[in-house]
């Protein structure tokens, strides 16, 4: 390693136009890690708006460009190539973010990141990047399913999953790790109603097939995550199940609560004991990101990247910084 | 005690029109008990619709009136008279109904009344009535306390109390019992604010008053309970708490959901167990329904009762149905 190189980083320079840009190779500060970035996996939520120029949550005006080199990268998988003062991962060994540090800083689109320590957690030297590169997204789950599990208990219930993209194809894992007696996803996409079969759901339909019997009939989902954040989406499954759904997508409108017996689990935001529990999952075998990566790309091919996710021909794109 | 005796039961003929009719004493049937009622106190919301001529749901179209007889009474205590057929309560034993079996059988408003043994828990001797009479709304508001207790935890929470009506008044003291830091109560009427603070709540204000922070911001709520049920108010409270609102108070309107990391517990429904956590902590000392009963009266007079109610000049009337 020779630290006054320079390295390959993606930039999103305006909506829908990307640079590989060459930066100096960063140093990593107290309680840092210089991580060499060997697998980064697209999230499609924020590739999706940031690259065309969406903010991502209501509240904000414009998405600032040129955005921050590197983001928004935060999905990654990787070999810490220097540990900064006080920081005591050691060099050499495997890691994955569990956690964005956020926007303002560079972001993992790039052949290497400083992260600090406290958002990386080490994964075995025997587990392939490709198993733990979206433990970030593993853990946004898990923080919805931990919720759920407290709340209203998952073993032997009949489980709903709303929306098979990523996070729902995680949730469909994560639920059946649990004992959920049945895990039922719903989603319009045949192929994803298809990878969710063969991740174990037991059942999948669209969601407006009548398939799923009214709340309170035989037939009912018990507890639900939703993955979808659409009002309309929300409400449907909301009418689909008994006792709890817990609201995993992006609230971006109102949402009318309707039933008086249901509970809604808000999100509870991230914590580092979530990404510990999808991580002991990955490495239990019960959850493999694997599945969701549906194409391999160098990261000069972003933009193809990008536009496979918008028309859906991909659930996630893995982009190997280093080739 | 002689079995071929009448009692007196209270009858709703038509809306604002009752009367004390004389009935037979009914005989236990299998697994019932027959039970002289020592104490029946109000449950407002009941006696309200019912006595006048107001449907208690949204779904139906009319009281049907003449009303049966000792109805809308149920929160009872009183003593076995006489145990039917493979009842294992024993004459002369102190009991609470802690679970109303429905309006299509005779209610509490009466001298006597057969109940079924699963319905009934037996009380301490010494335990007076006025502490058990209101058992029944104890185990109503525990299954929302129990709820909120395992989906967010209550100690060392921040916990508002919306309503401080009778079931208000007993969340307030369930709350503190299970180790809140602080209970906030919210009522537009200054006695009911009153009676929460002699109760221990730490504070109270007016819903609107505006002395209780907005979510996210330093003195909004952790958790809050909602036991008034109209979308204004249960915005408002959702509005000002962080972490979860327990929906006690019958929902007759669609609710507007807006913030995602809130949870919104639903009402799980009624079950033995709510009862029994209820009787607890009335044995404890903990939880006291006798502040609650505001007028002690004879059952003759069960239609001025109502009109204290609908004025707000009475929290509970309780009824001797012996005098």
């Amino acid at each position: 390693m020779s630290m006054n190189k320079t390295m390959k980083t993606l930039q999103i320079i305006r909506a829908e136009h990307t640079e590989l840009i060459d930066a100096p190779i960063p140093e990593p500060g107290p309680g840092e890690a210089l991580v060499r970035v060997a697998e980064v996996a697209t999230c499609p939520q924020w590739d999706l708006h940031i690259y065309y120029g969406k903010p991502m949550f209501a509240h904000e005006q414009a998405v600032p460009f040129p955005y921050s080199p590197g983001q928004p990268g935060h999905e990654m998988a990787g070999i810490v190539e220097k540990a900064g003062p006080d920081c005591t991962l050691k060099a050499g060994q495997k890691v994955a973010a569990w956690r964005d540090a956020g926007h303002h800083r560079p972001g993992c689109y790039a052949q290497y990141v400083v992260m600090k320590e406290e958002h990386l957690l080490p994964i075995p030297e025997e587990l392939p990047f490709r198993k733990a590169v979206s433990l970030e997204l593993g853990m946004c789950v898990a923080a919805s399913v931990m919720k759920l599990k407290q709340s209203e208990g998952i073993r032997g219930q009949r489980c709903g999953v709303n929306g098979l993209g990523p996070a729902g194809l995680i949730a469909v894992q994560m639920l059946l790790a649990e004992g959920a007696r049945e895990v039922i996803g719903l989603d319009p996409n045949p192929q994803r109603r298809e990878l969710a079969l063969k991740l174990g759901a037991s059942f999948c339909c669209e969601p407006d097939s009548g398939e799923i019997a009214s709340r309170g009939k035989p037939g009912a989902l018990d507890i639900a995550i939703d993955c979808v954040g659409y009002p309309q989406a929300v409400r449907n499954i909301m009418d689909r199940t008994n006792k709890a759904v817990a609201l995993f997508a992006v609230q971006r409108d109102d949402y009318t609560l309707r039933h008086q017996g249901l509970s809604v689990i808000g999100y509870p935001g991230h914590f580092r004991e979530a990404a510990e529990y999808a991580l002991d999952m990955v490495i239990a075998g019960k959850l493999d990101f694997e599945p969701l990566i549906s194409r391999v790309l160098p990261l000069a091919e972003y933009s193809q990247g990008v536009q496979l996710l918008k028309k859906q021909e991909a659930i996630k794109i893995c982009f190997i910084p280093g080739e």
